[in-house]
């Protein structure tokens, strides 16, 4: 039997941009399912009924939610263009670090966002960036030559952060601070596996005037 | 060369408690190192910096902090009594249950502890309690016969919870709304791996005694 894959999302999402990079990566084929956050679908909330949140990934009719959940998931299941390592430990660590990203980094980036720039906010958001740029060490990418879990978890740093730094006119991730990740933004955004993914940037900046 | 493990913790921390009940399933050695939360060590800076938290393991000089990432990497090394099954898409149901505890649920629970049971609050954590209600189907466990990640990440549902009631006078899991979950918690915290991990039930009380 032919895989039938689903993914239910949105393209502004940097969540479901994760899954659609590393289905990209891997060259799987899916149906992508646009749903309305604003009337979501009766599917979407049978699938993912704790958080009705995309993306929701169903693979021959078994729904999985949460993007780092998925997105191991995908690696588990297609074993081609692998996104975590083999090594254990070095897995470990990158499950920290896209962790990280979630639990620590974004908040704070959105705390800052949200303040439209408060001193303080910016302040804490760039203690937790120094973190993700000192683990960037000489590498093109944290995956090193490829991208990795860890890159890829690090989306909305690399493309949602700047739209909303130009729609709110401040800077978080300053080239003079963060050398090493400004270049890795660049890197990673002109990835093959990404730039046909990303939506248009006016659509990020518009989603962050507020 | 034998294996070398440390774990910093300290016996009160539900946290460090879901990777010794990891450590103890697996029948792994380990030289467990009491931290003082108010006086934290060199050692516990060094290997952990993002978050200056337990647990930290050190594997043969190799630190790795947060909770399920260490029982994940745990799994990945010693392969005896598995705690993920091997099946792709029940990994992922698991590693989802096990991220909503810590993402939803326990937060929903510490916001109704810490209100000191404020009717609102005890209402949102019953709606997230009543998930993993409903998840536990008519298993024993959430592994069905044996515990597996999702029990383990349950830890602070299964013994703090009950503590924390008992110090405040407040009930959150009633048995008249989660006659499962009851069930469970007795079944867990009886558990050969668990029970001579938990701390003292009155050291549990005290800590909430505020």
């Amino acid at each position: 039997m032919a895989d039938e894959l689903k993914l239910y999302g949105l393209g502004i999402s940097p969540f479901v941009c994760r899954v659609r990079i590393a289905l990209y990566l891997k060259g799987i084929k899916y149906h992508f399912i646009i749903e309305d956050v604003r009337n979501k679908s009766a599917d979407l909330i049978k699938y993912n009924p704790v958080h009705k949140k995309v993306p929701v990934l169903v693979h021959n009719r078994n729904p999985i939610s949460e993007s780092l959940v998925i997105i191991e998931y995908l690696d588990d299941v297609w074993k081609e263009a692998p996104i975590l390592p083999q090594d254990a430990y070095r897995k470990a660590q990158d499950r920290f670090w896209a962790k990280f990203i979630d639990d620590k980094l974004i908040p704070a980036l959105l705390n800052a966002i949200m303040s439209h720039g408060q001193e303080q906010a910016i302040e804490e958001a760039q203690e937790q960036l120094q973190f993700l740029e000192n683990e960037l060490k000489g590498n093109k990418f944290f995956g090193g030559d490829n991208i990795n879990l860890v890159d890829i978890s690090a989306t909305f740093i690399a493309f949602w952060l700047g739209g909303a730094e130009e729609a709110l006119g401040i800077k978080v991730l300053t080239k003079d601070k963060f050398p090493k990740l400004t270049e890795w933004c660049a890197n990673y955004i002109n990835c093959q596996a990404v730039k046909g993914i990303l939506p248009p940037r006016e659509k990020v900046v518009a989603l962050f005037n507020f």
